[in-house]
């Protein structure tokens, strides 16, 4: 990648995966505008992108007018990525009337700064919009299976609501738009109470606590380790001469959560007990990503296999509960007949 | 019904609709506070409410901040309905950022109003949420079939976010909420631009002119008399006990654009000639709700016949026509082989 001409900003830097789009960028030479609120941060993420010199960080919301450090050096902006939201079911559904304006106003207000500045627009949806999928894989034109009433769609309905501010905005010609929709994604820097599902096992095998698998563990999920995510967004950003269509960008293998409790296993990690919990409502099945048109368009796929990705994310994990002075329980190998431990009502 | 203790707010009440519920609501001998921005409202809807001693009228938009006129007696409402948004096709797509703000910014102003008062809050929501449906009729449960990339999606995905938002307020005990799926809704009062299929064919009909037909005419539509539809909101926003769930209000007699026409020809009024045009983007194929719903939990259901209503809507129209000092073509009936002309590409 060459770096824009002008800075880069990035508004939700901080958190997980905008932290490593951050490092990624100012990595390639690139000057960036982090725009963050601190709502799910990780204070280590910003210190880390604090020590390169082309970094600039301005707190504030983008539910509220943006601040003026960002409206005052707006003219110079080449690029606005918008990572603006918190991305895990408990952060994200403690306040969903904020969770909702972050998509709509939040994205609103950003892309109006694209379409004042010339500056390229990233939207990064989500595979949410697909709801629980009736297709697998899903490509993206199917058109999603949604609840609007239930206790996810403050995620799922603000983020289909930013792609259509998004592709109304670049139907009328207003800005240059690119929107992406992430699947699951893990990686070091996760917060450990991210609650979902990979952050949660890692952090429990680590701890010798047991696992606790919602349903019956047969539910899949495809895993993108985040360093292959941000490879994608930054190549749909850079990509001349696209169409205004979504891009899936994704992990296409998919697994089940059991399975994904055997990688931890045989990582050496995993405690010997299994909770089974019942299944959250609205909770999808199965998620899989279609990414042919990420391949045909951007060249993009994922490289990371997911047990190097889980052994780098493991170490990193064990690495943060070790310097946040809790023990780590490391070699824990599963036994072959390992207890099972029903709570919960599962 | 019963009045309330206090004023109602009607967001909206100036336009199609609005002005109806404004008007059955003043006759039950209620106080009425009208909030609109008069972007799609008839300025003789509005003076025919004014004759009433319990209106006020207050001019703003529900994507800025409400008025002081409506704050400073805020306290004092006892009911406030959100009808603020304009519905037909072309008048919603005219500026679909400003449609997606008045759903999503507009609902959540009015939904901490109502917190803050105590207010029973109904949003008017639409049976746009389900889209281009897979399944007939459509109960509520139904998870809609929407593209949220299309042109429609400002005002489907609008009216989505909208309902998140009021099921979220109510999740969380915030608001006693109501939300009413409209579907097509016809009557006096419509604006004689407003774009959809009713107004266009009588408007057409009464002026002479070709009747315009999208697509071969076989797709289908319920068509509910306005009186019928603010029965079924008033009786919505009085049911007490109600679960919080979305209600269907339409009319389940599904019928052909074709067979609209023949309706209107009987009536003495349709001209003989017929213009077919391709149909529009995203244009939904039928639209049928299931009312089972209503009739259960609101003992409601539309009293109207199609005939009777479109003859008091014919008459209607041809009043507004005749004081425009437009020309009215009467008792043309239609001829049995009468011309049909193709244009536009169908």
């Amino acid at each position: 990648m060459t770096a824009p001409s002008g800075p880069t900003l990035v508004a939700g830097g901080a958190g997980f995966i905008g932290s490593h789009l951050c490092r990624a960028l100012l990595e390639a030479g690139g000057q960036v505008v982090c725009l963050d609120n601190l709502q799910t941060a990780r204070a280590s993420n910003l210190l880390a992108l604090e020590r390169h010199a082309g970094f600039t960080f301005v707190h504030g919301d983008v539910t509220q007018p943006l601040p003026e450090a960002i409206t005052a050096r707006a003219p110079g902006f080449a690029r606005i990525y918008n990572l603006a939201c918190a991305a895990s079911p408990d952060l994200y559904q403690a306040d969903p009337e904020h969770t909702m304006l972050t998509n709509v106003v939040g994205t609103v207000q950003l892309l109006r700064l694209a379409e004042q500045t010339g500056a390229r627009f990233l939207l990064t949806s989500t595979s949410e919009v697909y709801g629980e999928p009736e297709i697998h894989p899903q490509p993206e034109h199917y058109r999603g299976h949604v609840s609007c009433t239930g206790p996810r769609a403050c995620y799922d309905e603000g983020k289909r609501a930013a792609e259509t501010l998004a592709f109304d905005f670049a139907r009328r010609g207003r800005a240059d738009v690119r929107v992406a929709r992430i699947f699951n994604t893990y990686g070091p820097q996760m917060r450990l109470d991210d609650g979902r599902v990979v952050s949660n096992l890692i952090c429990q095998a680590l701890s010798g606590e047991p696992l606790t698998i919602y349903g019956d563990g047969s539910q899949t999920r495809s895993f993108c380790y985040v360093a292959d995510t941000v490879d994608g967004l930054i190549r749909l950003m850079e990509c001349e001469g696209i169409d205004p269509q979504p891009v899936n960008i994704g992990n296409q293998q998919e697994i089940t959560i059991n399975e994904l409790v055997e990688v931890l296993s045989s990582l050496g990690t995993a405690p010997l007990d299994i909770v089974h919990r019942p299944l959250p409502m609205d909770d999808p099945q199965r998620r899989r990503p279609d990414i042919s048109r990420a391949r045909a368009v951007l060249g993009w796929e994922p490289l990371t296999p997911l047990r190097e990705g889980l052994a780098m994310t493991c170490e990193w994990f064990a690495g943060e509960l070790r310097s946040n002075g809790l023990p780590v329980t490391t070699g824990a190998r599963a036994a072959p007949g390992r207890r099972r431990v029903a709570a919960g009502g599962a």
